[in-house]
């Protein structure tokens, strides 16, 4: 796509409007107010346009949702396992109860239903969730908090999969009780092939 | 409800004629041609009856779903935690490989769909796949295999929530090695508190 000097800020804008005004969207209805027409409305987009960018409602929901999770759970220079993955997952567990528990809830039943999204769920949007964590767990190795022996994706599956385990169950609680009880778990498993 | 002598073997027997008709029409078709006509055909049971049994066509699902996992994932008698919970988890991986896998990401789908279903979900299927991992867990404990300052349902939560998270996302792959992977991770973890 070429695009004139001008012409990329004022895409660049309305695409940033129009996933604003998703989130927006999301926040007041829980989603029930949530269609495209809405959207294009809120933001002074034609739809046209919105659809040029995104393949369906659901991408926009995504990209939004992902975007909202890069602002409200920033990843702390890092400083122990203790500290540094404790205040990630406690920052996680407030975004979750903050309202964007039911948006990732609705993103995972989507999934479910059509296999194309599930292939970009899983590709922009979970991989993305699962670098992040993974990042603050490879800096754990370098500062020998985890040996290196440790298989780090193992270690994001538990972490991440009791987080959505509960979140879509809906049988616990998503605190910082659960927040420290996963920190010390990955502080048991990233040490336990030390001697004793 | 009342019932005649003869009542309740003939109600418990097309009960049964209907979650077999369930799960066969799941397994032939992926759940395509799964509706309340198609299985009260298969059964020989009138479309009435089957209303007053379920509240909806998901509720059948589960109860048929949680039928066959209860007879494809026995649960061995207590040896190990290393031996019976590898057998469990291997046994349970293998189910979810041969076409159970889709069954609960259809239910799980549909519980973000809708909350009282949701509720259903949690407390019918849920809670009786967790007792059984538990059940396990608990002679674990009485074994001394795990010790008895762990939280077995944070332990549930590890397995079942990694369980669930590779088969909602499809990023990883549910197999023996992966069976073989939690098991090690929880008897590290059960351990975790010994005096070395």
């Amino acid at each position: 796509m070429t695009k004139t000097k001008a012409g990329r800020p004022r895409s660049e804008k309305a695409k940033q409007a129009v996933l604003n005004s998703t989130y927006e969207l999301l926040t007041e209805s829980g989603g029930k107010k949530l269609t495209i027409e809405a959207i294009a409305q809120k933001a002074g987009v034609g739809k046209p346009t919105i659809y040029r960018w995104w393949p369906s409602l659901a991408d926009i929901v995504l990209e939004a949702v992902l975007n909202q999770a890069d602002v409200k759970i920033p990843v702390p220079p890092y400083e122990s396992l203790n500290t540094t993955l404790r205040q990630f997952l406690r920052s996680s567990m407030k975004s979750i109860n903050e309202g964007d528990g039911s948006n990732l809830r609705y993103l995972m039943s989507l999934a479910q239903q059509d296999e194309s999204f599930r292939d970009r769920f899983r590709e922009n949007f979970v991989a993305k969730r699962q670098e992040i964590l993974k990042s603050i767990l490879r800096q754990a190795v370098d500062a020998n908090d985890i040996s290196s022996t440790q298989d780090l994706d193992m270690l994001v599956d538990l972490i991440f999969g009791s987080m959505w385990y509960r979140l879509l169950i809906g049988h616990g609680t998503m605190d910082e009780v659960f927040a420290d009880k996963l920190t010390d778990i990955v502080i048991k498993l990233g040490n336990s092939d030390e001697v004793c």
